[in-house]
């Protein structure tokens, strides 16, 4: 196939396309993606996650530049969930990364939910694959961390790295982050502010009341201090120290042989994105196109039926008897 | 229905029993909601979001007493997205509500996601409806604002509230936030903070870029702003501003005939929510069941085979034709 080629030989024309049309969720895109898929699982997938403000672009420049010099070539997805509804954020994140753009051994990309049938999940596994055959040695992959969605997201990484910052309210985001447990490596980010050892602290005790087997494979998440990002000298120090823990907590997949569990996590996400769209968007797309959808919220508001009738009333007209 | 006649009657053991059955995804639990829904329409649906760390559950805690002192009943419904991980947070809110626990005018639950399914915002609808009937004036859902799920949470709301705190990194967090948009209030909480009339700038900032067709019906969205928590006397205050602004809202929707588009985006949302759960979980709950699932994604390890592949095989199998 002549854009799987391309995509091998790196053409960034052919891969920005195509992840522009997974994300937009163009059947042919799809089809190329079952070709891309023998190809994949090179890339080492680095998942950083953590609240909006918390400063994990800046980290993610910084990452950039520390790969690039330990000679890999980097991918870069920033995801945010939030869209439709803002742009901004992500206009600035490509700002940022601007920097790189002359350089060809750095490939960045932004993902935003379109439209309301999900799948954003879907649309960054699929993102990862093309970046994977483009032959990136490390993807990056921000993200927004909170809801089940950016959980899903971030199931894609073989090391997940979480951003905190000292000083939020309660210091109760580092509880309600959600995604703590699926953190490997923590990262305390403007370090120099107040309350950095007091989080620092809160991690600690947190991983100590954390159940023995969760880290039965030898593994406690490392806390990695990142100061000041506006002093070159000791962000660049953070920075080595932070590619060196990601380095180590690969290192410690191989030799454990715990690499197989997280591309199988990663393959259950997949398939589970893979099935909801192929399964749901049809449907809610046949019901779009002849205008049923607005009818029946005519018939809720009128208070004649209720979403359950009429739900099952679709599945009944969509799926085959016994299911 | 006996069960329905008493959360007609306000039975909390029952009405707490049917929206946990609802949370499980109970079959029973449906039937119930579909005699439920005709009955329902009589609450006062305020949402309540923001990131984590920006304090809502004590906006919420003041909001209660606030109405309360104003002699309506209150139902409180504390969504958090990021379950299965943690209860620790929501364990906390229970706490803090202790204090309206022997008030009979106050229902408070919480819900989170169990496990990968998706449907939280079909728990939440469920549950307003639930608490609607028993009788509850006004139903406060509070929720982390960041994903997409979390904005279909909040669209069953009449009102949505938009809390941010000061001093947040860049304070970017409130372009990030991506429900900028559907905010009918916002509040600036922890008032007292370094950096409060800069992000109160920011707000207003955004909101005079805002296209013009934003604010057509007349309202542009008020800053409400919220001292310190600990001092009762300047805390209430702002408690009554809010709950004033809350009411102002919603007469600015009834005078509009705005209602009826609110209630229209709840109904689109619910009838979303159900057909992905009528559809979409018989199918996984079938292959999972079969064992069929494990030799998926034993294949996609293998690289046999991609998620495409097998998605569109499970929807030629589960789908009836011409779909």
């Amino acid at each position: 196939m002549e854009k799987v080629k391309k995509i091998k030989a790196g053409d960034v024309r052919t891969a920005s396309r195509l992840i522009r049309n997974l994300e937009d969720g163009v059947k042919e895109a799809r089809s190329t993606i079952k070709h891309l898929f023998p190809l994949t699982g090179k890339a080492q997938v680095v998942g950083i996650t953590g609240s909006p403000g918390a400063g994990k672009s800046t980290l993610v420049d910084g990452l950039v530049e520390q790969f690039r010099k330990r000679g890999k070539t980097v991918g870069v997805l920033a995801v945010d969930p939030t869209s439709p509804f803002t742009g901004g954020a992500i206009l600035g994140d490509r700002i940022r990364m601007q920097r790189h753009a002359e350089d060809s051994g750095v490939f960045v990309r932004s993902l935003a939910t379109r439209g309301a049938l999900g799948g954003l999940a879907k649309a960054v596994g699929d993102a990862i694959h093309v970046m994977d055959v483009m032959g990136m040695d490390v993807i990056l992959v921000e993200t927004v961390g909170t809801g089940q969605q950016e959980v899903d997201i971030i199931n894609h990484s073989h090391t997940v790295l979480v951003v905190l910052i000292p000083g939020m309210g309660d210091e109760i985001q580092a509880i309600k982050a959600g995604i703590m447990e699926i953190a490997d490596v923590f990262v305390i980010n403007k370090a120099d502010r107040e309350g950095s050892s007091k989080l620092r602290r809160e991690i600690m005790a947190m991983l100590d009341m954390a159940p023995p087997e969760t880290f039965a494979s030898g593994w406690r998440p490392p806390i990695v201090r990142v100061e000041n990002a506006f002093e070159p000298d000791s962000f660049g120090k953070s920075m080595e120290e932070l590619t060196d823990t990601i380095a180590k907590h690969h290192e410690h997949l191989v030799a454990k042989d715990l690499l197989g569990s997280r591309i199988r996590r990663k393959a259950a996400v997949e398939l589970h994105e893979a099935i909801r769209s192929c399964v749901l968007e049809p449907i809610l797309n046949h019901l779009v196109a002849e205008g049923e959808i607005e009818g029946m919220i005519q018939k809720l508001m009128d208070k004649k039926t209720d979403p359950y009738t009429l739900a099952e009333e679709v599945a009944r007209r969509f799926l085959k008897e016994g299911v």
